[in-house]
C-alpha cells in the first residue's frame, strides 16, 4: 500500500463536497453505543487516566488495538507521549472507575486503594476486570484527536504459568498448551447517548 | 507531531518485549462489547457490504470517523480502494442486515428490496436507521487490518431542507437555523462475545 500522510485535518476534502455539520455528526453518533474503557499511563509526570469509548481490536496476530484521544482531554499530552499504556475493558461493576476518569478538575488517583503500579511501572486500576498493557506503535492525527495504535504485551487474562503443584514430567515433552483461565467474566459496561448500560441475559436478543 | 509511518506490522516491538498471545488477546476482547455497523461501498466492481464492530467517532469538527477492515474479509479490497463509503449505525431491528453482511459465500445484495443507491452512487440499505456517507481521507495498516479514516459528508439524520409547504418569507431574512429531526430513534444493536444485544430502558443502569 502506498504510504499515506499520518495526519488529516479535514482540509483535504475535495472542492464541491459539503462536510456534514458537527451537530448532525453528533446526532448520528448518538445512535452508536460502545464498550467503555479506561486508559492509564505515566510518561514521567505522574499517573493519568482517561475514560474512552473508542477502543477496538484491529488484529490478533500481531495483537493490535486502536483508540483515540481528544486533544481537549487533560490526559492527552501524557497518553500521546507515553511509551506504554494500560487499557482497561470495564465491567458494569466498574462504573465508578469510568465516572472517575471522565470527571474534570479532580485528582483521579487520590484514592490509593483502587490503583497500583504494574511491575513494569504503569499505573492501573486493581480489582476485577480485564486490562491489557501495551506499547504505542503508531499515532495518526485526525482532526482534534489522535488515533493511537497499541501492540498488546500482556493482559490480566494472560494464560497463567503452570501451577507449581503440578509434577514435572519424567521425560522432556512438548510443552502443554496453557489452559486459559479468565480472571473475570462479568457483565460489560456500555455507553450510549449519555446513559450507561449493562449487558447480560436480559439485553440479549435472538439470532 | 512528528510524521510517523503509516503502517505497523508488530515487528517494531522492541527486543525483550514479549507479545501477548493471539488467544489471550482474543480472550481479553471478548469482554469488550461494541455497537454494530455495516459499511457499504462500490469501487466500480459492484456493491459490497461488511459488518463491523470497529466504528468510532474521532472528531466532530471536522466530522471524522474511523473503522478497521480485516484483510481476510472479501469486502476488504473494495472498501480499501473506494473513494466514498456509507457507514450504517444499526438499530436492533436491523439485526438481519448485520447477519447478512457477516455471512460468507452469499450474494449480500440479492434482495433488491432492501437496498438502493444514493444520488451520489453508493449502495446503501434503506429502511429505518442511521447512516453516514463519507470520503476516505486516510488509511493506516495495522497488522492484518487497515484502519480507515472517513470524513463525513452527509447523513440520514442531516437537518432536512425547509418544508416546501412553508410560505416563503415576505422579505429576505437570515436563514432559520435548521430544526433537527432525527429520522430514527430506535434501540441500538450491540455485539458481545458472539451474542447480540439490544440497549433499552431495561439494560440501563443508574449513574
Amino acid at each position: 500500500m502506498t504510504a499515506l500522510p499520518s495526519a488529516i485535518d479535514g482540509t483535504d476534502v475535495a472542492p464541491g463536497y459539503a462536510s456534514l455539520s458537527p451537530d448532525d455528526f453528533k446526532s448520528a453518533f448518538r445512535q452508536h453505543p460502545a464498550g467503555v474503557s479506561v486508559i492509564t499511563a505515566d510518561a514521567g509526570q505522574g499517573p493519568v487516566g482517561l475514560t474512552a469509548t473508542s477502543v477496538f481490536s484491529v488484529s490478533a496476530e500481531p495483537p493490535l488495538l486502536v483508540f483515540s484521544v481528544s486533544s481537549l482531554s487533560s490526559s492527552a499530552p501524557t497518553i500521546v507521549a507515553a511509551d506504554t499504556v494500560v487499557v482497561h475493558l470495564l465491567g458494569s461493576e466498574q462504573l465508578h472507575i469510568a465516572k472517575l476518569c471522565a470527571t474534570s478538575g479532580i485528582d483521579r488517583f487520590a484514592d490509593t486503594s483502587i490503583w497500583d503500579r504494574l511491575p513494569s511501572g504503569e499505573p492501573y486500576f486493581t480489582g476485577d476486570g480485564v486490562w491489557i498493557r501495551g506499547r504505542i506503535v503508531n499515532r495518526m492525527e485526525a482532526g482534534t484527536s489522535t488515533v493511537i495504535a497499541v501492540h498488546a504485551l500482556e493482559s490480566s487474562v494472560s494464560a497463567p504459568a503452570a501451577p507449581a503443584a503440578q509434577p514435572a514430567p519424567a521425560e522432556p515433552t512438548a510443552p502443554a498448551a496453557p489452559s486459559f483461565t479468565p480472571s473475570f467474566d462479568g457483565a460489560p459496561l456500555v455507553y450510549h447517548n449519555r446513559t450507561w448500560h449493562r449487558l447480560d441475559a436480559n439485553s440479549q436478543i435472538d439470532g
